[in-house]
């Protein structure tokens, strides 16, 4: 037989999504269920649905620490009863295949690279804007095994204090979460009860053209340009990819964080760059997560 | 014949390294002569001194951005008359073995990698604290092969404009040359002429009790821990290694930036990791640019 195809899940969500992929990155079947609960049953049910004798492997997207040698460092507190060296022996128990795993945001990289983005790149940085900020390394057609924790970069020396306890981190700033403090604390008139208020609803006000609005955003994108400018002088990617919720701000805050960025890195690394969305959505993690056991793209 | 000699060469300072290197790492023979006048015409005799038939490539460290797939990008202007390109290709043509380049910095990680304080190690993050400061990155036991411009990434957002022309760089607070810039404009009274003072003079007065030096260096070390914290978090590896001039400040600078290092990067990745002084001085250049044309340890 000549297929490969792997599955992988996304165990980080509110759903527990899964899918089986082939080696070139296309989903062939894809599975959803609510991870509340007995979150380890329903893990190994969803294998159990993708589940054939051609599958030769599982990689698990997790929203925490991960370090491929050193193994999973940490875990997102809001999966705490499933810690990965268990998941990995119990299913590897269960379905005699290697087992992975990847920081969801680094999966979300190499999905990009397997058939987004950053197809056809061999080296490019993807960050993921959500309520934090993830980041993935795909250097020569691999992925970068290690934390990349890349939200987590101070750029403000006496900053803000981030979630991670450390202050003036990228994700302080250029977070959603931050976005969100921001317009609380500064308020914006067109929005009546402030603590209600979303990103989407943010970007709305700022496209309408509420001055507050579209400030946040603009700080915001200054903020993500100095940490896209920090990248590009050490990874000297051919590319930034930048996945999440908003980025679909891109022309308010992604064209601020361009112009940082060209202000900041390297004229002869930022010549030649292409800053670019992601192009997978959601399925990127899960497509990246089953790439984990083959470890490339 | 079993012998894997190469030859390493340095043309960053103001006498032109180099050094006939065997696989192992042993320097069997170096050469220097003053990089004044032809370099060039320099560089050729003194391969040819070191070269025999055995010798099976020659690496360069330049002092300057060096993409291993992109090129040479740009060259320190110390050394405008002998570009990247031009070297690579008249020593190809002279001695028909590799010509390999690497920033300076990155072969003296990658130099430490093989026989120094990263021996054995897979993986760690090496800076070098010189007038600026360089860096490089040994990863799954080879040099990453992008610019790792490890000193200019900005930990200040408003900060102090860097000789790069960015702000706030990690460069701009730790490098000797805003140590020096410090002392001169807070003055240190034991040093009467305070243009003169040197880096080690700080040391000196830091050492004998003398407040001033004491903090100015204690600073410095607050901002490298900000930028070790950085790379902890991008690259969780297992050491971070110190060279250059500065590192010699190790019980009063460095161990403040430990003390930094480990307040702000996660907890998981502080963790085990060990943070050392490098322990081949210049030699780690040279060693390294030897094993650029093997691309590994």
């Amino acid at each position: 037989m000549n297929t490969r195809n792997s599955i992988g899940v996304d165990i980080g969500g509110t759903n527990l999504r899964a899918a089986l992929v082939t080696s070139d990155g296309q989903i062939l079947k894809k599975e959803k269920i609510s991870s509340s609960g007995d979150v380890l049953s329903k893990l190994i049910d969803t294998i159990e649905i993708l589940y054939s004798s051609d599958v030769t492997g599982i990689g698990l997207a997790i929203p925490g620490i991960v370090d491929r040698k050193k193994g999973v460092m940490s875990v997102s507190p809001n999966i705490p009863s499933i810690a990965g060296v268990k998941i990995a022996s119990i299913l590897e128990e269960r379905f005699k295949i290697p087992i992975e795993f990847g920081n969801d945001a680094s999966c979300a990289a190499l999905g990009e690279g397997v058939c987004g983005a950053g197809a056809g790149l061999d080296t490019f940085v993807m960050l993921t804007l959500g309520t934090g900020i993830g980041g993935g390394v795909v250097y020569n057609g691999l992925l970068l095994e290690t934390a990349t924790e890349l939200g987590h970069i101070t750029i403000e020396r006496q900053g803000v204090k981030c979630s991670c306890g450390n202050y003036g981190c990228l994700e302080a700033y250029a977070g959603a979460g931050s976005i969100i403090n921001r317009a609380i604390k500064q308020g914006i008139s067109r929005h009546r009860d402030i603590s209600t208020i979303t990103p989407e609803d943010i970007y709305r006000y700022a496209k309408d053209g509420d001055s507050v609005s579209i400030e946040i955003l603009k700080d915001a994108g200054r903020y993500l340009g100095i940490g896209m400018a920090n990248l590009i002088n050490i990874f000297s990617p051919e590319a930034v990819i930048i996945g999440g919720g908003i980025a679909g701000a891109w022309d308010i805050m992604v064209k601020e964080a361009i112009n940082e960025a060209s202000k900041r890195s390297f004229k002869e690394l930022f010549e030649g760059i292409i800053i670019v969305p992601a192009a997978l959505g959601d399925d990127a993690g899960l497509i990246g997560a089953s790439h984990l056991v083959k470890g490339k793209k």
